[in-house]
């Protein structure tokens, strides 16, 4: 479930054929399509029932009927970001072959998506990911599942890439946490000081990172 | 007044010798820790005057009366929790000489300061300044000040080392955006996960790097 891999691997969902049904589900991504902007300037703990409502100029009551609750509206938008993610920065990557070369893709994916603008307030996994980790629960939770996923896509990669000879004398634990830093950084330095020049920094320190140990096997 | 450099070398404030205005603000200093460890695990936007009464079993009217509001609490939090950065990562820097020798203690303070646990819920300007990158106001201005400066702070001492041509072949910008993101990832690691390989892996990248740029300079 919380898998990025399958899920950059499955099929578009089927389309539902029942009216009524479809005119509910429209709604709901509507909503969380405004959600999604909104917890990325103001914070998942900031997106609420009546924010959102406020925001979409309809009931609080209706917002509540299409999600239930604060926690579950969170976790409906925590999915809807997963699979942005999913979609623009892992499912490039499955095209290239596992290893180096799609560690090359991953970084290039990623500085693109967190230059795209798609999100008002930039990357909502690593803003959520800061403000959550002191609150216990469901969400913290399913950050601690996307998060650790992919931090396990990075090391996996690394560990190809070593098995394959494509890099040498790299501890894929280590290289994962430097390059998961790079993109962190740069979201940081985009949202906070509203400074570009950090996903430049980011796109070729990941690129120098690999271009390093990789010379390193050239060379043994 | 934002210049973290300034505040380092700072005599500590004078004692206040009026006995009532020296009680007043006894109740605000020990507010003040409660609340900078509430804003650790909550975040900044938690923090309320209400709040932080209930962690203080006592009236929201006396907490209001000692701040005024939740934004002078915040701000107020905030100072406290740059002079604490300033004393643990800062202060211990300045006593090695400016340039390279400077960045190798500041590397080891930071780590150490993260790794110390002296605040329950990590770093409150790494997660603070993520949270509030998205809404404007004093507190969010604060958090720029600074995070420019600790910035600033990085990039100086860079190009102190490579005008002494400690460090040779280094754009100071990029190695301090690298540098800060260590410290940054491995705070989010630790929070985050509860793991604190991060910390390990920070620690010997931020060497790493240093050495790197400096044997350069050895071969030249």
């Amino acid at each position: 479930m919380n898998d990025l891999v399958t899920s950059a691997r499955r099929d578009p969902a089927p389309v539902n054929t029942d009216a009524r049904r479809a005119r509910g589900s429209r709604s709901r991504d509507a909503a969380l399509r405004t959600a999604v902007q909104l917890a990325s300037t103001d914070g998942l703990e900031g997106l609420t029932i009546g924010r959102l409502a406020t925001e979409l100029a309809v009931s609080k009551s209706s917002v509540f009927a299409l999600f239930g609750s604060k926690e579950q509206l969170q976790l409906a938008t925590l999915a809807v970001v997963r699979d942005m993610f999913v979609d623009l920065v892992i499912r490039p990557a499955m095209q290239a072959e596992e290893g180096l070369e799609r560690l090359r893709v991953l970084g290039a994916s990623w500085v693109s998506y967190l230059a795209s603008d798609v999100l008002d307030g930039g990357c909502l996994l690593c803003s959520a990911s800061a403000e959550m980790d002191g609150r216990p629960g469901p969400v913290r939770n399913e950050l601690v599942a996307i998060m650790g996923a992919w931090s396990a896509f990075l090391t996996n990669n690394l560990e190809v890439a070593v098995s394959k000879r494509e890099l040498l004398s790299v501890d894929p634990a280590a290289m994962a946490f430097r390059l998961n830093a790079l993109g962190m950084a740069a979201n940081w330095q985009r949202q906070l000081f509203r400074d570009t020049h950090g996903l430049g920094h980011a796109g070729a320190a990941w690129t120098d990172e690999l271009d390093r140990a990789a010379s390193r096997k050239a060379k043994a």
